[in-house]
């Protein structure tokens, strides 16, 4: 494995790769790699020939009120398991390398933003879609890695993917799980032990809803509604929201019809906790 | 030479092109093509594999008073002198072809636009910028081929592709002229002759200003005042710019340094001419 800290070196290796014949699977990580980051990478191993992943905490993509500085870093650590992984290149730039001099240009996502999480973090999405124009251009992979637990930003990733004909296939990777069916994030811990053996009935509301509405159900705030009092009764969190649209435009739709998402935040009081589920009907 | 309508048939066209370890060189353009194109094709040709051009008029870099409508189109004529010029692919594709659904993003150009023709063309770059993205990504060259006379599209094409880092060479290529200087336009035609007699003034004027700069003159106010003193004696043009910027920045500058452009346009009754020269000191 290699890491590779300049831009053109990194695009040497890419464009030579590929020149070889080989595929490129891509996970773009913003480091201090966790269990999700190590599934995409699996996923990307059993699919490409080679695979790639950058770790760069993209300043354009926090707030004012988002700590950049403060975001865990641990490039040894990451390289590790990288390396066990089975990770080829790692491309860990400087903010200097990706932003040598003021962009002469700006993206602004223009839909698919002002819904769900995206409602509170303004701008976020611009930095997204700017770093990984970027990305893509700098590690030319045939398929780029993202979680579906982000359900959100995956949607915008595949905007800006066909806004731009960007020559690449986004693969999204389903959400890993607990055996009892909560959504893995590190911050599970934070929550207490009764909070803990509440957080799966956010799933599992999110999986009876799904079921209602292969059965038949065409009113969606009912189904919403049956969400909210599930989550309710069962759990000591705070609905943040409750969320049904059409994936992944995340439009609104007046009935089940085509892809669709359930998604939802819930705040418990030291972790926030999203999950989402995806179907077609 | 082949004419594809489709981007996913072009993008695999060029996919395998470069796999066999062809080089791409590329020539955008709006159709209608004249002199100007056909010296970019030449150039293209001889420093690659494969030379793709696109056809495309793009709605997006038109304003609501430019007319994308009248603008000329004649596909079988381009057909026949891009084969001459031995163009191995013409990507010719439909608007709805390269815009399906509204874009979920927006480009906008915020340096190098709003000096020299940039000023009363608001939005145009913006448009010029994302079609370039998507073509860019269609047609994966190795080398991408623009004329100097538009010098201010060059430097902003040059502008998108260090933000984006896209793998692509842009190669400006300089003004064709007539062998008295003055730089080949369709819009030529449109001069009296007793105008197309004093035409040639607008590049001996760049040309004589250049030089006064290279013999050490370091006020840039008096250089711009002597080529507008030339034309006012000795043309019936009314001037529209003279301007001198840092090149390809087109920044303000106190003197010169650097990459210097000196651009200029210039009225007649019935014809617009721009003309403009670049260099080093």
């Amino acid at each position: 494995m290699q890491v590779i800290h300049s831009i053109k070196e990194m695009q040497q290796i890419t464009k030579e790769l590929r020149k070889a014949g080989n595929s490129i699977g891509y996970v773009p990580t913003m480091g201090f790699l966790h269990e999700g980051h190590l599934t995409l990478i699996n996923e990307a191993k059993s699919n490409n020939d080679k695979v790639v992943i950058s770790i760069f905490v993209n300043p354009l993509q926090f707030g004012p009120n988002e700590d950049f500085d403060a975001y865990p870093r641990d490039i040894e650590r990451d390289e590790n398991l990288a390396r066990n992984a089975g990770v080829d290149y790692i491309f860990y730039p400087e903010v200097g390398e990706m932003y040598p001099v003021d962009l002469s240009t700006k993206i602004n996502v223009t839909k698919r933003i002002n819904v769900l999480c995206g409602k509170s973090r303004e701008g976020h999405f611009d930095g997204v879609a700017t770093v990984l124009m970027k990305l893509f251009n700098i590690m030319m992979p045939d398929r780029a890695y993202f979680g579906l637990k982000d359900a959100q930003q995956v949607a915008v990733v595949d905007g800006v993917i066909k806004d731009y004909n960007i020559p690449v296939e986004l693969v999204p990777v389903r959400t890993v799980r607990e055996e009892d069916g909560l959504a893995k994030s590190s911050r599970n811990v934070y929550l207490t032990e009764q909070e803990r053996r509440e957080a799966p009935e956010l799933y599992k509301s999110l999986q009876k809803a799904s079921q209602t509405i292969f059965d038949g159900e065409k009113d969606l705030d009912k189904v919403k509604t049956a969400v909210i009092n599930a989550i309710q009764e069962k759990t000591s969190g705070i609905i943040d929201y409750v969320e049904i649209y059409s994936y992944p435009e995340l439009e609104e739709i007046k009935e089940p019809k085509g892809k669709i998402i359930i998604a939802l935040a819930v705040k418990f009081p030291k972790a926030r906790l999203i999950d989402n589920i995806t179907f077609s009907i």
